[in-house]
């Protein structure tokens, strides 16, 4: 792994430390995406095959997934797994529920009661990947909050075997969470199905979940084009730690690693005020990294990133909200003391004994997270992201009386008389 | 206005009448927004005076409002609007403030704590029209939240006028929230301006505020590029109410008059069980629009709009949740019985002395709201629109021993030995 001395560096050099590998979308990438998404819309569910067939290697003649499929799936899995992912169902639940959002009320003038009032979104899609390796604890993440939520309708996509079955997990994580309605579909063809819906797969307000670049691309796409709203822009994962020299090497060199294992392009980054700290983990990291088996993986991703000397913890938290990091871990004595000086992040660790993998899986916190920066305006996947908040208001013949003369100035100034005049209709009665 | 009955529609039919007045970007637009983008892009400043000379028909050497300006714009605004203005912006407070989203924490799992913080999203930009009709009152509804959820940097563009200056009460209304940065830059340019930055107008990481056609298609396009996350795609605006009988029908007819003066896109709709009562407000409207002076305006919406006779007022509500609206106004006996049918809409006025035109000025709630069926997924702007919520967790050696194994089990079943490791090896430490 590389090291650098941050304060050695001149502004240009800190900006390109911070940059992501290339994120740009391959013009290539964009209109394969809009060609899928255009014979999925025209062919509707025979395109679906087509598509599957050629993409997934499989010919399915139904997508939907079987309650004998469901069975067969439950019988796959190990009853050691099984119990994992429903006692990590549990805490999800346990957390999410208690961040639901609430009804409010308030009186903001005498006989004017302004409040909210929190809806499901009724018709939610849920993507999960299931491609170099299925990822049944996203049907967990996404699974959870919808239920907490009340979706009317929830779907989920996630790509079809070779053998024609879906990932027996994570057909398991979705009954845990209560979705029923299965499709094996893959790819940015599974994105338009649910945005635009076929003969077979529902329509959806809005899709969640992570994916590869094509369903990265294809939830962008179907975004901008009015279809479904999306839960939020996703990328290649990344982590940043911030430790201190009383921080442990081999475990940092763990986090590090764990998210370096996950993709090629994923991004890992140390800061620390230690040197001795900073050579300890690149020791560290080379001795564990050689024992992985995604070893090739982890170290095209390593080669990306950095171990960066810095002058002070507090200006690691300075370059740390300026890069937004998806992950933030602090491996510092006393870390709920600095949470305060944390602006953006997706999700943070507090200390040595809260890895990144335990909000992957089971401490209850989510881990469909915003990436690339995205964190400076976006949060992570919760309950309020399947809901709406619906404003209402109700104002009494007091009421009006009150504020109606307010609106009626401000609507002359604007030059809008009709608005002055559905109130000043009001106001010759209520007075 | 044309009258229709819902229940002697075929489903093709039905689906015709609740489709919005074609929204489809033109490609012109597109093509149009994407070269204004590219030439601030490229040039700065420059561009930005070259396009505001073309478009604005101004030449303008320093866009950023100076004290002197707002100085005779608080000399400019009658005392009788600054007044209401400020009423106004105390009821907005007052409703935003009681709505804001609290920390929490919750304890998952025996050492194992689980919370949320709220962090105010840093740079936001806000777009305040002035076309047709300056909108102040839009200045009051992103700058009031903007403040209330402590965002550090907030500018705001609204386009100049022949003058050169800016419309006062739009400058008034900006102080009156805290905004101070204001800039005379209109349209896609304003847009592209404080997404990508120039030397005089910072970068912002959200943008928000309603426009017209170029600058909710330059929204769209920063958002596509990853430059900043936008508040919602917004658009023509729109009400939907539900009366019955007891209904008011000079009222009602102000209410749909008093939207359809926003533009000649704006769509109204009226859902009603009684027939006597929908033809009351056909005259009624006819009435009225003859004495507005944005009449030739409403007359081209009304021409695209619909008295709806249902079978029952629960018939409505079915009709309404699938249309979504943006406002809707129920003009109902006991309204607040009726708000549990209520799924999808921006925002809702229960009553007979509930015109839209209080939550356009002063109720308290936010007008920047999702429109076109944006409201099945998406929620008005509220103090959280310009907040992150970020997860927080922290296991202590009890806490991982308890639920790691958990997460060993999971992230083996997901082929992510990193992930394993990482927690493995706190878990030696700590049994």
């Amino acid at each position: 792994m590389n090291i650098i001395d941050w304060n050695a560096l001149d502004a240009d050099a800190q900006a390109r430390a911070l940059t992501r590998p290339a994120q740009a979308v391959a013009a290539q990438t964009r209109a394969a995406v809009e060609a899928l998404i255009g014979q999925v819309r025209e062919g509707g569910d025979a395109a679906l095959r087509d598509i599957t067939a050629r993409l997934d290697g499989v010919a399915l003649e139904r997508f939907e997934v079987s309650e004998a499929e469901f069975a067969a799936a439950e019988q796959a899995v190990p009853a050691e797994l099984r119990i994992a992912m429903q006692q990590a169902a549990e805490r999800i639940d346990t957390y999410h529920r208690a961040g639901m959002a609430q009804p409010y009320s308030v009186e903001t003038a005498p006989g004017v009661v302004c409040g909210k009032v929190v809806r499901a979104i009724a018709r939610v899609g849920l993507y999960v990947p299931a491609g170099s390796a299925p990822l049944p604890s996203t049907a967990l993440m996404l699974g959870v909050p919808a239920k907490l939520a009340g979706c009317r309708q929830v779907v989920l996509c996630t790509p079809p075997r070779r053998d024609g079955t879906a990932d027996p997990a994570v057909l398991v994580a979705a009954r845990l969470t209560g979705v029923h309605r299965v499709y094996k579909i893959g790819g940015a063809q599974a994105i338009a199905a649910m945005a635009w819906g076929t003969a077979t797969v529902p329509s959806c307000d809005k899709l969640f979940g992570p994916g590869n670049a094509y369903v990265t691309e294809a939830k962008q796409q179907v975004a901008q084009a009015g279809a479904a709203a999306i839960d939020m822009p996703a990328g290649p994962s990344e982590v940043l730690v911030i430790a201190d020299a009383g921080a442990n090497p081999a475990f940092v060199a763990a986090d590090l690693l764990s998210q370096a294992e996950h993709g090629p392009d994923s991004q890992v980054l140390l800061l620390s005020d230690d040197a001795a700290l900073i050579a300890a983990v690149r020791d560290e990291v080379e001795r564990q990294v050689a024992r992985l088996p995604r070893e090739a993986i982890a170290r095209q991703a390593l080669a990306a990133s950095l171990l960066v000397q810095v002058a002070s913890i507090e200006q690691a938290f300075s370059i740390s909200n300026r890069y937004a990091p998806e992950h933030l871990i602090l491996a510092l004595r006393q870390p709920r003391d600095w949470l305060e000086r944390v602006e953006a992040a997706g999700s943070v660790f507090l200390g040595d004994y809260t890895p990144e993998a335990l909000g992957d899986y089971c401490s209850g916190t989510n881990h469909v997270l915003p990436t690339a920066g995205a964190a400076r305006a976006y949060s992570g996947v919760s309950v309020a992201s399947f809901q709406n908040q619906i404003s209402v208001q109700a104002a009494s013949a007091q009421g009006i009386a009150g504020i109606g003369p307010c609106a009626l100035v401000m609507a002359r100034a604007e030059g809008l008389d009709a608005h002055a005049n559905a109130v000043a209709l009001r106001l010759e009665v209520a007075q």
